[in-house]
Protein backbone atom coordinates (compact mmCIF):
# COMPACT_ATOMS: atom_id res chain seq x y z
CA UNK A 1 0.00 0.00 0.00
CA UNK A 2 2.50 2.54 0.73
CA UNK A 3 5.21 1.91 -2.14
CA UNK A 4 2.51 4.08 -4.69
CA UNK A 5 1.99 6.63 -2.44
CA UNK A 6 5.75 6.99 -1.73
CA UNK A 7 5.91 6.99 -6.02
CA UNK A 8 3.41 9.64 -6.45
CA UNK A 9 5.60 11.87 -3.86
CA UNK A 10 8.83 11.29 -5.65
CA UNK A 11 6.98 12.45 -8.90
CA UNK A 12 5.04 15.43 -7.74
CA UNK A 13 8.40 16.17 -6.19
CA UNK A 14 10.88 15.68 -9.62
CA UNK A 15 8.16 17.79 -11.75
CA UNK A 16 8.72 21.09 -8.72
CA UNK A 17 12.34 20.08 -8.31
CA UNK A 18 12.74 20.55 -11.96
CA UNK A 19 11.30 23.96 -12.27
CA UNK A 20 13.78 25.17 -9.34
CA UNK A 21 16.45 23.75 -11.52
CA UNK A 22 15.23 26.35 -14.54
CA UNK A 23 15.06 29.06 -11.98
CA UNK A 24 18.08 28.97 -10.75
CA UNK A 25 19.61 28.00 -14.15
CA UNK A 26 17.84 31.26 -15.04
CA UNK A 27 19.74 33.25 -12.63
CA UNK A 28 23.30 31.94 -13.26
CA UNK A 29 22.80 30.70 -9.34
CA UNK A 30 25.25 27.42 -8.43
CA UNK A 31 23.55 25.21 -5.57
CA UNK A 32 24.27 22.36 -3.20
CA UNK A 33 22.18 20.31 -1.09
CA UNK A 34 24.12 19.50 1.94
CA UNK A 35 22.95 16.48 3.98
CA UNK A 36 24.24 14.05 6.71
CA UNK A 37 23.05 12.53 10.04
CA UNK A 38 22.75 15.21 12.82
CA UNK A 39 25.41 16.46 14.18
CA UNK A 40 28.00 15.69 11.38
CA UNK A 41 29.18 19.74 10.90
CA UNK A 42 27.18 20.90 7.75
CA UNK A 43 26.61 24.27 9.94
CA UNK A 44 30.34 24.18 10.95
CA UNK A 45 31.19 23.17 7.02
CA UNK A 46 28.73 26.05 5.99
CA UNK A 47 30.73 28.62 8.50
CA UNK A 48 33.83 27.53 7.37
CA UNK A 49 32.89 27.72 3.47
CA UNK A 50 31.35 31.26 3.78
CA UNK A 51 34.12 32.11 6.12
CA UNK A 52 36.99 31.34 2.86
CA UNK A 53 34.59 31.98 -0.65
CA UNK A 54 32.55 34.97 0.25
CA UNK A 55 34.68 37.71 -1.11
CA UNK A 56 35.08 35.58 -4.68
CA UNK A 57 31.27 34.20 -4.30
CA UNK A 58 28.02 35.47 -3.96
CA UNK A 59 26.42 33.70 -1.38
CA UNK A 60 22.79 32.71 -0.45
CA UNK A 61 21.65 29.75 2.26
CA UNK A 62 18.44 28.02 3.18
CA UNK A 63 18.26 26.49 5.76
CA UNK A 64 16.37 23.30 7.08
CA UNK A 65 15.38 22.54 10.59
CA UNK A 66 12.77 20.49 12.17
CA UNK A 67 11.73 22.79 14.28
CA UNK A 68 14.03 26.17 15.98
CA UNK A 69 16.52 28.48 13.94
CA UNK A 70 19.47 27.82 15.97
CA UNK A 71 21.39 27.16 12.86
CA UNK A 72 19.88 30.17 10.41
CA UNK A 73 21.32 32.79 13.39
CA UNK A 74 24.44 31.40 13.18
CA UNK A 75 24.96 31.56 9.54
CA UNK A 76 22.75 35.19 9.15
CA UNK A 77 25.26 36.47 11.67
CA UNK A 78 28.26 36.61 8.91
CA UNK A 79 26.02 38.80 6.58
CA UNK A 80 24.71 36.19 4.34
CA UNK A 81 21.32 36.52 2.96
CA UNK A 82 19.58 33.39 4.87
CA UNK A 83 15.86 31.60 4.82
CA UNK A 84 14.91 29.22 7.32
CA UNK A 85 12.67 26.39 6.43
CA UNK A 86 10.79 24.60 9.29
CA UNK A 87 9.76 21.39 7.91
CA UNK A 88 7.80 20.54 11.62
CA UNK A 89 7.80 17.03 11.27
CA UNK A 90 8.88 16.35 8.09
CA UNK A 91 12.71 14.51 7.88
CA UNK A 92 14.19 16.10 4.97
CA UNK A 93 13.37 19.14 2.32
CA UNK A 94 11.73 18.42 -0.68
CA UNK A 95 10.93 20.56 -4.33
CA UNK A 96 8.07 22.06 -2.73
CA UNK A 97 9.65 23.74 0.25
CA UNK A 98 12.96 25.46 -1.87
CA UNK A 99 10.47 26.57 -4.51
CA UNK A 100 8.55 28.27 -1.64
CA UNK A 101 11.78 29.76 -0.16
CA UNK A 102 12.82 31.25 -3.44
CA UNK A 103 10.39 34.55 -3.83
CA UNK A 104 12.85 35.42 -0.31
CA UNK A 105 15.75 35.57 -1.74
CA UNK A 106 17.56 37.65 -4.45
CA UNK A 107 18.58 35.31 -6.59
CA UNK A 108 19.89 37.67 -9.51
CA UNK A 109 22.28 39.17 -7.06
CA UNK A 110 23.79 35.37 -5.76
CA UNK A 111 26.62 32.66 -7.51
CA UNK A 112 26.03 30.20 -4.83
CA UNK A 113 23.31 29.12 -2.94
CA UNK A 114 23.73 26.32 -0.06
CA UNK A 115 20.96 24.23 0.90
CA UNK A 116 21.36 22.78 4.18
CA UNK A 117 19.04 19.68 4.62
CA UNK A 118 17.42 18.49 8.03
CA UNK A 119 19.93 16.05 9.79
CA UNK A 120 18.95 12.51 8.20
CA UNK A 121 21.23 10.31 6.48
CA UNK A 122 18.34 8.08 4.78
CA UNK A 123 15.32 10.49 3.23
CA UNK A 124 16.90 13.81 1.94
CA UNK A 125 18.87 11.62 -0.84
CA UNK A 126 15.26 10.66 -2.10
CA UNK A 127 14.11 14.21 -2.84
CA UNK A 128 15.66 16.60 -5.66
CA UNK A 129 15.63 20.09 -4.85
CA UNK A 130 16.69 21.32 -8.12
CA UNK A 131 20.23 21.45 -7.06
CA UNK A 132 23.11 20.89 -9.28
CA UNK A 133 25.09 18.79 -7.07
CA UNK A 134 24.42 16.83 -3.62
CA UNK A 135 26.77 16.84 -1.11
CA UNK A 136 27.40 14.30 1.47
CA UNK A 137 29.31 14.97 5.03
CA UNK A 138 30.64 11.56 7.05
CA UNK A 139 31.97 12.05 10.65
CA UNK A 140 34.68 9.82 12.29
CA UNK A 141 32.71 8.79 15.48
CA UNK A 142 29.92 7.65 13.09
CA UNK A 143 32.19 4.50 12.27
CA UNK A 144 33.15 3.44 9.13
CA UNK A 145 30.77 0.73 7.70
CA UNK A 146 28.22 3.31 7.14
CA UNK A 147 28.25 3.94 3.23
CA UNK A 148 27.07 0.24 3.34
CA UNK A 149 24.67 0.93 5.30
CA UNK A 150 22.98 3.56 3.89
CA UNK A 151 23.48 3.57 0.46
CA UNK A 152 21.45 5.48 -1.37
CA UNK A 153 23.23 8.84 0.34
CA UNK A 154 26.38 8.04 -1.12
CA UNK A 155 24.85 7.10 -4.36
CA UNK A 156 23.32 10.42 -4.62
CA UNK A 157 25.91 12.57 -4.21
CA UNK A 158 28.50 13.97 -5.99
CA UNK A 159 30.84 15.02 -3.20
CA UNK A 160 31.72 12.95 0.11
CA UNK A 161 33.57 14.98 2.76
CA UNK A 162 34.84 13.06 5.79
CA UNK A 163 34.62 15.22 8.88
CA UNK A 164 36.52 15.49 12.35
CA UNK A 165 39.90 13.84 11.27
CA UNK A 166 41.08 15.00 14.09
CA UNK A 167 38.92 12.55 16.22
CA UNK A 168 40.43 9.81 14.42
CA UNK A 169 43.00 9.05 17.26
CA UNK A 170 40.14 8.35 19.42
CA UNK A 171 37.60 6.48 17.73
CA UNK A 172 37.87 3.21 15.87
CA UNK A 173 37.34 4.37 12.02
CA UNK A 174 39.41 3.35 8.79
CA UNK A 175 38.93 6.07 6.33
CA UNK A 176 40.37 3.55 3.95
CA UNK A 177 36.98 1.27 4.76
CA UNK A 178 34.78 4.97 4.42
CA UNK A 179 36.41 5.54 1.14
CA UNK A 180 36.55 1.87 -0.66
CA UNK A 181 32.86 0.86 0.30
CA UNK A 182 31.84 4.92 -0.38
CA UNK A 183 33.27 4.10 -4.45
CA UNK A 184 31.87 0.60 -4.10
CA UNK A 185 28.56 2.50 -4.23
CA UNK A 186 29.32 5.47 -6.15
CA UNK A 187 32.61 5.17 -7.93
CA UNK A 188 32.39 8.77 -9.50
CA UNK A 189 32.26 9.78 -5.87
CA UNK A 190 34.52 13.00 -4.90
CA UNK A 191 36.11 12.42 -1.86
CA UNK A 192 37.62 14.93 0.31
CA UNK A 193 38.94 14.69 3.82
CA UNK A 194 38.47 17.63 6.48
CA UNK A 195 38.30 18.61 9.86
CA UNK A 196 35.90 21.94 10.41
CA UNK A 197 37.78 22.32 13.38
CA UNK A 198 41.58 21.89 12.50
CA UNK A 199 40.43 23.15 9.27
CA UNK A 200 42.77 20.52 8.05
CA UNK A 201 41.66 19.59 4.25
CA UNK A 202 39.09 22.31 3.55
CA UNK A 203 41.15 23.97 0.99
CA UNK A 204 40.47 21.26 -1.43
CA UNK A 205 36.94 21.64 -0.64
CA UNK A 206 37.23 25.01 -1.15
CA UNK A 207 39.16 25.03 -4.36
CA UNK A 208 36.34 22.51 -5.82
CA UNK A 209 33.19 25.02 -5.16
CA UNK A 210 35.01 28.54 -6.84
CA UNK A 211 36.09 25.86 -9.44
CA UNK A 212 32.41 24.71 -10.19
CA UNK A 213 31.17 28.09 -9.38
CA UNK A 214 32.94 30.01 -11.44
CA UNK A 215 32.31 27.19 -14.37
CA UNK A 216 28.76 27.68 -14.27
CA UNK A 217 28.44 31.13 -14.23
CA UNK A 218 31.18 31.79 -16.45
CA UNK A 219 29.38 29.33 -19.13
CA UNK A 220 25.78 31.32 -18.81
CA UNK A 221 27.47 34.53 -18.78
CA UNK A 222 28.86 33.03 -22.20
CA UNK A 223 25.09 32.53 -23.52
CA UNK B 1 -1.68 16.60 0.10
CA UNK B 2 1.04 15.03 1.75
CA UNK B 3 0.02 15.32 5.57
CA UNK B 4 -3.45 12.94 5.51
CA UNK B 5 -1.67 10.06 3.68
CA UNK B 6 1.03 10.14 6.42
CA UNK B 7 -1.76 10.84 9.03
CA UNK B 8 -3.68 7.56 7.24
CA UNK B 9 -0.22 5.63 7.44
CA UNK B 10 0.41 6.37 11.29
CA UNK B 11 -3.45 5.60 11.94
CA UNK B 12 -2.89 1.92 10.49
CA UNK B 13 0.55 1.78 12.04
CA UNK B 14 -0.89 2.55 15.34
CA UNK B 15 -3.42 0.13 15.03
CA UNK B 16 -1.12 -2.98 13.89
CA UNK B 17 1.17 -1.72 16.89
CA UNK B 18 -1.57 -2.29 19.37
CA UNK B 19 -1.77 -5.88 18.09
CA UNK B 20 2.25 -6.14 18.41
CA UNK B 21 1.85 -5.22 22.35
CA UNK B 22 -0.77 -7.64 22.94
CA UNK B 23 1.36 -10.32 21.23
CA UNK B 24 4.17 -9.15 23.50
CA UNK B 25 2.24 -9.20 26.37
CA UNK B 26 0.52 -12.92 26.06
CA UNK B 27 3.99 -13.93 26.24
CA UNK B 28 5.31 -12.16 28.92
CA UNK B 29 7.92 -10.47 27.03
CA UNK B 30 8.82 -6.99 28.05
CA UNK B 31 10.35 -4.76 25.14
CA UNK B 32 12.45 -1.62 24.16
CA UNK B 33 12.91 0.23 20.62
CA UNK B 34 16.49 1.76 20.23
CA UNK B 35 16.96 4.40 18.35
CA UNK B 36 19.46 7.10 17.42
CA UNK B 37 21.35 8.68 14.51
CA UNK B 38 23.70 6.61 12.42
CA UNK B 39 26.81 5.78 14.56
CA UNK B 40 25.40 7.02 17.64
CA UNK B 41 25.89 3.19 19.37
CA UNK B 42 22.96 1.14 19.30
CA UNK B 43 24.71 -1.87 18.09
CA UNK B 44 27.89 -1.60 20.60
CA UNK B 45 25.45 -1.12 23.20
CA UNK B 46 23.15 -3.91 22.64
CA UNK B 47 26.53 -5.93 22.46
CA UNK B 48 27.71 -4.69 25.83
CA UNK B 49 24.14 -4.92 27.26
CA UNK B 50 23.95 -8.71 26.25
CA UNK B 51 27.17 -9.89 27.47
CA UNK B 52 25.99 -8.06 31.08
CA UNK B 53 22.34 -9.25 31.06
CA UNK B 54 22.27 -12.61 29.05
CA UNK B 55 22.74 -14.97 32.12
CA UNK B 56 19.80 -13.07 33.86
CA UNK B 57 17.17 -12.53 31.26
CA UNK B 58 16.74 -14.61 27.96
CA UNK B 59 16.90 -11.92 25.51
CA UNK B 60 15.97 -11.57 21.69
CA UNK B 61 17.05 -9.12 19.39
CA UNK B 62 15.32 -7.43 16.24
CA UNK B 63 17.88 -5.73 13.93
CA UNK B 64 16.66 -3.39 11.46
CA UNK B 65 18.66 -2.23 8.54
CA UNK B 66 17.92 -0.46 5.12
CA UNK B 67 20.48 -2.51 3.56
CA UNK B 68 22.87 -5.27 4.97
CA UNK B 69 22.83 -7.56 8.02
CA UNK B 70 26.40 -6.09 9.10
CA UNK B 71 24.44 -5.58 12.86
CA UNK B 72 22.63 -8.75 13.47
CA UNK B 73 25.78 -10.80 12.24
CA UNK B 74 27.53 -8.82 15.36
CA UNK B 75 24.91 -10.01 17.29
CA UNK B 76 24.04 -13.73 16.84
CA UNK B 77 27.69 -14.63 17.53
CA UNK B 78 26.87 -13.74 20.64
CA UNK B 79 24.23 -17.02 20.41
CA UNK B 80 21.23 -14.50 20.56
CA UNK B 81 17.90 -15.21 19.09
CA UNK B 82 18.26 -12.52 16.52
CA UNK B 83 15.69 -11.85 13.60
CA UNK B 84 16.95 -9.08 10.54
CA UNK B 85 14.35 -6.60 8.71
CA UNK B 86 15.55 -4.89 5.43
CA UNK B 87 13.61 -1.67 5.24
CA UNK B 88 15.24 -1.84 2.06
CA UNK B 89 14.49 2.58 1.40
CA UNK B 90 12.63 2.87 4.26
CA UNK B 91 13.82 5.29 6.87
CA UNK B 92 11.93 3.49 10.39
CA UNK B 93 10.88 0.57 11.39
CA UNK B 94 7.23 0.52 11.55
CA UNK B 95 4.52 -1.78 13.66
CA UNK B 96 3.85 -3.89 10.36
CA UNK B 97 7.99 -4.84 10.02
CA UNK B 98 7.65 -6.22 13.76
CA UNK B 99 4.82 -7.96 13.11
CA UNK B 100 6.51 -10.00 10.04
CA UNK B 101 9.02 -10.82 12.20
CA UNK B 102 7.23 -12.21 15.74
CA UNK B 103 6.82 -15.80 13.52
CA UNK B 104 10.48 -15.94 14.16
CA UNK B 105 11.04 -16.00 17.18
CA UNK B 106 10.22 -18.26 19.94
CA UNK B 107 8.44 -15.06 22.47
CA UNK B 108 7.75 -17.82 24.91
CA UNK B 109 11.13 -18.41 25.86
CA UNK B 110 12.49 -14.95 25.92
CA UNK B 111 11.78 -12.10 29.10
CA UNK B 112 12.89 -9.08 26.92
CA UNK B 113 13.39 -8.21 23.19
CA UNK B 114 15.83 -5.23 22.36
CA UNK B 115 14.69 -3.44 18.74
CA UNK B 116 17.54 -2.04 17.07
CA UNK B 117 16.13 0.57 14.91
CA UNK B 118 17.56 2.58 11.78
CA UNK B 119 19.81 4.80 12.23
CA UNK B 120 17.45 8.27 11.85
CA UNK B 121 17.30 10.51 14.57
CA UNK B 122 13.49 11.80 12.91
CA UNK B 123 11.13 9.35 11.62
CA UNK B 124 11.34 6.47 13.95
CA UNK B 125 10.01 8.64 16.70
CA UNK B 126 6.71 8.76 14.76
CA UNK B 127 6.14 4.66 14.65
CA UNK B 128 5.01 3.00 17.14
CA UNK B 129 6.32 -0.98 16.86
CA UNK B 130 4.55 -1.72 19.87
CA UNK B 131 7.31 -1.50 22.32
CA UNK B 132 7.26 -0.78 26.22
CA UNK B 133 9.57 2.08 25.79
CA UNK B 134 11.62 3.82 23.45
CA UNK B 135 15.16 4.44 24.11
CA UNK B 136 17.11 6.92 22.40
CA UNK B 137 20.84 7.09 22.33
CA UNK B 138 22.78 10.86 21.76
CA UNK B 139 26.49 10.48 21.26
CA UNK B 140 28.23 13.73 22.52
CA UNK B 141 30.08 14.38 19.17
CA UNK B 142 27.16 14.65 17.76
CA UNK B 143 26.22 18.69 19.87
CA UNK B 144 24.37 19.46 22.74
CA UNK B 145 21.66 21.50 20.65
CA UNK B 146 19.95 18.00 19.36
CA UNK B 147 17.15 17.51 22.09
CA UNK B 148 16.13 21.01 20.72
CA UNK B 149 16.64 20.56 17.01
CA UNK B 150 14.63 16.95 17.22
CA UNK B 151 12.71 17.12 20.14
CA UNK B 152 9.89 14.34 18.97
CA UNK B 153 12.65 11.72 19.20
CA UNK B 154 13.26 13.32 23.17
CA UNK B 155 9.67 13.38 23.91
CA UNK B 156 8.55 9.99 22.58
CA UNK B 157 11.45 8.57 24.25
CA UNK B 158 11.92 7.35 28.10
CA UNK B 159 15.09 6.60 28.40
CA UNK B 160 18.07 8.98 27.22
CA UNK B 161 21.48 7.46 26.90
CA UNK B 162 24.07 10.12 26.49
CA UNK B 163 26.98 7.99 24.80
CA UNK B 164 30.47 8.18 24.06
CA UNK B 165 31.16 10.57 26.84
CA UNK B 166 35.19 9.66 26.83
CA UNK B 167 35.06 11.87 24.13
CA UNK B 168 34.08 15.06 25.87
CA UNK B 169 37.62 16.12 26.22
CA UNK B 170 38.22 16.36 22.32
CA UNK B 171 34.77 18.09 21.48
CA UNK B 172 32.78 21.25 21.91
CA UNK B 173 29.67 19.48 23.81
CA UNK B 174 28.10 20.45 27.67
CA UNK B 175 26.42 17.65 29.24
CA UNK B 176 24.43 19.95 31.45
CA UNK B 177 23.18 21.58 27.76
CA UNK B 178 22.06 18.41 26.62
CA UNK B 179 20.10 17.49 29.97
CA UNK B 180 18.36 20.44 30.34
CA UNK B 181 17.18 20.62 26.88
CA UNK B 182 16.12 16.94 26.82
CA UNK B 183 14.38 17.54 30.30
CA UNK B 184 12.80 20.67 28.79
CA UNK B 185 11.23 18.51 25.89
CA UNK B 186 10.42 15.79 28.38
CA UNK B 187 10.76 16.41 31.88
CA UNK B 188 10.05 12.51 32.52
CA UNK B 189 13.24 11.83 30.48
CA UNK B 190 15.45 8.99 33.14
CA UNK B 191 19.26 10.05 31.48
CA UNK B 192 22.10 8.11 31.94
CA UNK B 193 25.62 9.28 30.89
CA UNK B 194 27.56 6.24 29.47
CA UNK B 195 30.71 4.90 27.48
CA UNK B 196 30.56 1.95 25.23
CA UNK B 197 33.92 1.97 24.97
CA UNK B 198 35.09 2.39 28.70
CA UNK B 199 31.96 1.19 30.01
CA UNK B 200 31.59 4.09 32.06
CA UNK B 201 27.58 3.97 33.51
CA UNK B 202 26.47 1.45 31.98
CA UNK B 203 26.17 -0.45 35.37
CA UNK B 204 22.92 1.79 35.82
CA UNK B 205 21.38 1.04 32.43
CA UNK B 206 21.40 -2.54 32.92
CA UNK B 207 20.21 -1.98 36.67
CA UNK B 208 17.47 0.27 34.50
CA UNK B 209 16.39 -2.74 31.67
CA UNK B 210 16.83 -5.74 34.75
CA UNK B 211 14.65 -3.79 37.35
CA UNK B 212 11.91 -3.09 34.34
CA UNK B 213 11.87 -6.91 32.98
CA UNK B 214 11.91 -8.65 36.10
CA UNK B 215 9.14 -5.97 37.43
CA UNK B 216 7.09 -7.05 34.16
CA UNK B 217 7.16 -10.58 34.08
CA UNK B 218 6.98 -10.83 37.73
CA UNK B 219 3.53 -8.67 37.55
CA UNK B 220 2.95 -11.27 34.29
CA UNK B 221 3.32 -14.35 36.82
CA UNK B 222 1.37 -12.95 39.29
CA UNK B 223 -1.85 -13.22 36.93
Amino acid sequence: MKIPVVRNILEANDRIAAENRRTFAENKVFVLNLMSSPGAGKTSLLERTIDALHKDVRMGVIEGDIQTSIDAKKISKKGIPTVQINTNEACHLDGNMIRATLGSLDLKSLDLVIIENVGNLVCPAEFDTGENHKVVILSVPEGDDKPSKYPLMFHESSVLLINKIDLLPHVECSINKIKKSALKVNPKLKIFEISCKTEEGLSQWYGWVKKKVHAYTRRKSNR
